[in-house]
């Protein structure tokens, strides 16, 4: 048990409100008349959610992003944000960063309503945070409802992310659509929105595929059995990382993928690769739902042991 | 021009919704179809905003009651909150903050909906957010209603939180009350709510009197006339500063206040002040408004000339 998770047990001891879903959801779903509200709040700081060298442009961007990313998970429309921001003396990186956040509003038809400008001491890391509104057409997803019987799907590929910060740290050599997919993940929010109808729990992968997978099952009471050689891995990890169990793995384990982990139920397949193919984005069924608790790996059959880290669980807690 | 205008004007540029009224008030305002939504977000960071000494439960403290005062200015009910936390390592200052945040929220009846709970590298100042949601019964006042002939008003007393921090700092004898005022400020939550109905423009005092002052003249487009021998200042400050010129000056330009600054027609003067008396909140006639621009200063009667900061400019700019 880290202090963090302490921490985060003690916060959701204050947080009965039923709109809280415990602390255990990507967001807060508030109904108080009018539609239902999705609000989301991620922070990142310097130095551990993106690095001091990063394109400030592309630093607005993955704010804006891995908020709406959890909005997607909820199936909501984004309605608008609110911003804090640091300024650490630096006008030029500020200027980039408004440059940046103007393109990622536009893209996502988001409004900057408000927020906060504060300056920071000087040496402090820089530190972002964003609440993203969003409106609800009716049910939202939960973690909570995955039914033994149901199937495990996820969105698009996963690990890309992952592979592109070792790129940029120099540990792998190559990948410059790995570092893109690093630096500019894209929500999807639209998948995110149509699959609502089909699915009965829902997430988004920030922190890795097992690690999130693992939250889902003990929020939905189940246990996750994962088949590794289903994960979807794109044409520019195989090249740069492999595509044999370790780089299955690495792939399952690593952070910022942002894509959408869902489970439905069995007869809902047809459905949602109809979807996939609609929208254009892929859904690959990985796994399947059970009775029990945790997750179950296995390598197109042959059982895989859990490994020693399941994904990024220091230094993002998402509530 | 600083920077930091600069930056606030540059953002102010990417929104155009009107729900964020031009990031000019307090709070945005949302209006979704069911009760109008008030939402606003706050950051607090190390060493700017609070002392590293200050009790942590304080700080948990002030940082809902910082954004609380927002909403209170827009006569907001409220509703919930996120939260931004970031852990620095020291689980014991994790655990006062919690112990400080269930007490806020359970006295102000705050949902914590959720947030996010981020690791700062080693030495990093801890920076803290919260967005806040509330609901508006309705017309939700802004800083820009003021009208040539209303009276300007102000709720409290003025200066006892500026005066708090100088004897935290050690550069004033005495002021255990000040002090109290510094780290337990209380929003004006059921004042902003029954004022709603009275008032042309309001907005809380958190940056100093005078600055928020010209706030709400630039935003209103009219001249504020403030008497300083109006000033409502408390028996602590009196005893702990003075209450000449140079004392009033000074808590007209102290920040921290978290009072409420607001206009109104002439006629219900009678009407606000039956309101102060039925719930117990000092509310001080401090000037008019009149056709024109910027700030005003006399005492009683005799001219003032604007001081050179007229609060605290850096630090902090609420949008």
């Amino acid at each position: 048990v880290t202090s963090e998770t302490e921490f985060i047990a003690a916060l959701r001891g204050l947080a009965a409100d039923p709109a809280a879903r415990g602390l255990l959801d990507d967001a807060a779903v508030l109904e108080l008349g009018g539609p239902t509200l999705v609000l989301t709040h991620d922070m990142i700081v310097e130095g551990v959610h993106f690095l001091p060298g990063d394109p400030p442009g592309d630093v607005a961007w993955k704010l804006v992003a891995v908020n709406l990313s959890d909005l997607a998970a909820k199936g909501a429309r984004p309605v608008g944000a609110l911003l804090g921001y640091s300024l650490a003396g630096d006008d030029e990186w500020d200027r980039a960063f408004v440059a940046g956040l103007k393109t990622a509003l536009h893209d996502f038809g988001l409004a900057l309503l408000g927020g906060d400008t504060v300056a920071l001491p000087p040496g402090a890391p820089r530190m972002l945070g964003m609440t993203a509104l969003g409106t609800a057409p009716g049910a939202v997803p939960s973690r909570a409802g995955a039914l033994p019987g149901d199937h495990l799907w996820v969105t698009g590929t996963l690990g890309d992310a992952g592979a592109g910060l070792r790129a940029l740290r120099g540990t792998l050599a190559g990948g410059e659509a790995l570092v893109e997919r690093y630096r500019n993940p894209r929500p999807r929010l639209e998948a995110g929105q149509r699959l609502v109808w089909l699915i009965s729990a829902m997430m988004d992968v920030s922190d890795g595929l097992l690690i999130d997978a693992s939250r889902m099952a003990a929020a939905s009471g189940v246990l996750l059995s994962i088949d590794l050689s289903l994960a979807p891995l794109s044409e520019e990890y195989r090249r740069a990382v492999g595509d044999d169990l370790e780089a299955r793995l690495a792939a399952a384990t690593a952070g910022d993928d942002y894509e959408l982990l869902f489970s439905a139920s069995a007869g809902n397949g047809a459905g949602i690769l109809a979807l996939a193919d609609e929208i254009g984005v892929p859904m690959s069924r990985i796994g399947a739902v059970e009775a029990g608790e945790g997750l179950r790996l296995d390598d197109a059959g042959t059982p895989v042991p859990l490994p020693d880290s399941l994904g990024w669980e220091h230094g993002r807690s998402k509530s």
